[in-house]
């Protein structure tokens, strides 16, 4: 629908490289990750929990856009994570848990990883809605590898979503075309802001309270992280 | 799906009264309204932007709630307000209207009355909600009488949503009954709530650039204040 609506607008869109590299990413990750993905009650309420932390980055970028065309696009990646969420709560009813009960352990974590994550300014709340949704979707992608196998497949086709990627980059090339002051800046917090994403993803592996080893999680953080520095080419920016 | 997902809670919903008080208002009001109602360019655009704020003041209570249960519940109210926006959306397509260019003139105004009406915290925030919300959707379902048959039909049917009233209202009641201190501080903040919100309904009507006269406009307000009042009884509050 998004394209429908929005994607014959004036902005150049072909010049607008590839913004949606997932797919080496959760191919890797879906191998490496399998044997150590949760429980589907533990899977299921931290990334519910977390698409409502999504939702709340984007629904900053909204309020903070400066123009109408802005607002409309991205109140529509905003619809998309909310109907993940839906989903997600269905699930878990499906599954017999109350979906408050499954989230709750999570709030704390991911609430000061929104604090941390949320940006100063239009700009930073751009690039965060970017990078942290799109790792996240992706390491949540790559987890669900190890779930049962329908269930699995249902969470992988509620996490392909768009997320607004495509008017994220349009509105951020715009932006740091125009000052290569703000494209430092943003660099600098595309950095930062990967570290704090590697931590949530890393800590949501825990097995009984302990971490795997280095050798069992590098292999699919350094995809991830591959296709992280995709995504900061994508706006111009050193990785 | 809100009443499935979420409707056997612990939560005493018995005790909380009527809070949906449309019927009356809006009968009078479609009678009142029918022959001031703007052009449907003009309608819908204003429209499409006032879901928007809409959705912008339901962000907030999500961002604020301070229990997992009342953010997951507030969002199923945000999605609700970004489904009626989609729909204005594709209404003003398929009148071959350009979306941005019809909610352009009503920007300046209506982010005005965001930032005036958001409130300080998360009870002013709800009760903003609650009762902007409310009064708004009561007056746009009234002015679609004066549409095109058909579109106001359709209009109207995107407006009769909840907007999270049943969590709005009990939210605000658990807070109201533990503070006589906040109860007041509430009352207050609902009286100016109906002033601003009495100016963008009004400045709505203005046919031309000329606002039609106060014998004209008197019953429909004198309905609507009502609605007003019923939804501040609700809360246990004096309008």
């Amino acid at each position: 629908m998004w394209r429908r609506l929005f994607g014959r607008g004036s902005r150049p869109r072909a010049s607008v490289p590839r913004v949606h590299p997932r797919s080496e990413a959760i191919a890797v990750a879906r191998d490496e990750l399998a044997e150590l993905t949760p429980k589907p009650k533990v899977y299921l309420g931290q990334l519910a929990y977390l698409t409502l932390v999504l939702f709340e980055n984007l629904s900053r970028a909204v309020l903070l856009a400066p123009t109408t065309e802005a607002k409309t696009s991205l109140s529509r990646a905003t619809a998309e994570v909310l109907e993940a969420h839906e989903a997600l709560i269905a699930e878990l009813h499906t599954a017999r848990v109350d979906p408050v009960a499954a989230m709750e352990p999570f709030r704390a974590e991911l609430d000061d990883f929104r604090r941390r994550t949320q940006g100063a300014d239009y700009p930073e709340t751009l690039v965060s809605c970017y990078l942290t949704g799109g790792f996240l979707t992706d390491f949540f992608t790559g987890l669900a590898a190890g779930l049962p196998s329908a269930l699995g497949e249902r969470v992988s086709a509620l996490l392909d979503i768009d997320q607004g990627q495509e008017v994220l980059v349009a509105e951020l090339r715009t932006a740091i075309n125009a000052s290569a002051r703000l494209a430092s800046r943003l660099a600098m917090w595309g950095r930062r802001l990967v570290g704090d994403t590697m931590l949530v993803a890393r800590s949501s592996l825990s097995i009984g309270g302990v971490l795997p080893g280095e050798e069992r999680i590098e292999p699919v953080f350094t995809e991830l992280i591959s296709a992280h520095t995709r995504r900061m080419d994508a706006l111009g920016l050193t990785a």
